[in-house]
């Protein structure tokens, strides 16, 4: 058996290493908040260690200390970036019941983060254009992000059509297609061309899909 | 009165001066060509006087010569592609009858170009990523460029409505913004995600958004 005190220091020990730990992951996280903001303004492909590690006015070498490397550091921002879609958009939809409600809530909250993005930029629509012809890891990652959430909103549209909240001849990918559109104008016209109640267009616009649908009433 | 031979060596010099400006506004157009080609792969910011005049094979101050600066290259460029866009879609549409016809030639180009995009990327889209949150003349042109074009669908969209092929209460602004988003989603799930079919989905979501607007039938 070991004797008290060892047990003791062996605790202790063990302590300083998680506290050390959650240092380090504490400034993990704090660096790609940063990071995060900036490639929300400069794009993914504008990060660098460096910049960060101005931004953050820690040393080069620090920020390497927790990211091997720019890619890894760029595909760390993607599951940060994805983490907050998911808290703001799918989780709160989630609270709602299945079915229509829960398509409208996903939509809703959609459209107002995207709104909420006019001045930030989305990551998922800048970071298309930055690596829709750049293949490797960042571009994997993200990619596979906004897969994820496409098939979530495919996955409502078909949970609402099972409730028969929808009519049951519903292509769910095709009204996915047309709600994502729906979205990306709203981005392009309010934050692009700064059109007046592009919020109100999408609004209206998604409306319409539901009624083609088979949605009839226009709140439940 | 002044003599012939006068007359003759004025017309000569006219003559070799008409011939400098033409292979000059040639050189001018080629330069416009090779950017063109560039800003579609590396984007509009991605253009500099060095990169084109490595490409084109020609000393820096002789793209200079020709653009007096960065910017006013990539405003020529974006007036290009205006013209090209303009020469692939609007002026096809016109040929078609006002109404209907048109509103879907103007549809259909617009789809066929940006398929033909997948691969080079649309400038428009591109543009609006890198230039949304960066004021100036070059985003002016960008977003003029733009906005003249999804004036011509608006118009298109209020002759069919004054043709009576689609319900007198259109609202025309909501109409382009659902299409607009159409295409947005085209581009970016075919050219991003590389999801099938997507071609299928914008000309069926065009047909539902007729339906929506009262055009009853599937041609015309």
């Amino acid at each position: 058996m070991t004797d008290p005190q060892t047990l003791h220091d062996r605790h202790d020990k063990q302590l300083v290493r998680q506290r050390l730990l959650q240092k380090g992951q504490q400034t993990k996280a704090a660096i790609i908040d940063t990071a995060l903001g900036m490639a929300a303004q400069i794009g993914l492909e504008g990060l660098s260690i460096g910049a960060v590690a101005d931004a953050m006015q820690m040393s080069k070498s620090g920020v390497f200390a927790h990211f091997g490397s720019r890619e890894e550091l760029q595909i760390s921002v993607i599951r940060e970036y994805h983490q907050r879609f998911e808290q703001e958009i799918f989780f709160p939809a989630m609270e709602m019941p299945r079915g229509l409600p829960r398509l409208r809530a996903l939509f809703h909250c959609w459209m107002l983060r995207t709104s909420a993005e006019i001045d930030s930029g989305c990551l998922y629509i800048s970071g298309a254009v930055e690596f829709d012809d750049r293949p490797g890891p960042v571009r994997d990652a993200l990619a596979s992000s906004v897969k994820t959430w496409l098939t979530a909103l495919h996955r409502s549209v078909l949970q609402a059509r099972d409730e028969q909240h929808l009519s049951k001849d519903t292509d769910a990918t095709q009204m996915s297609f047309e709600i994502h559109g729906l979205i990306l104008a709203l981005h392009y016209e309010a934050r692009f061309l700064k059109t007046a109640k592009s919020l109100n267009r999408a609004k209206q616009g998604f409306e319409h899909i539901l009624q083609r649908y088979g949605a009839t009433t226009q709140k439940d």
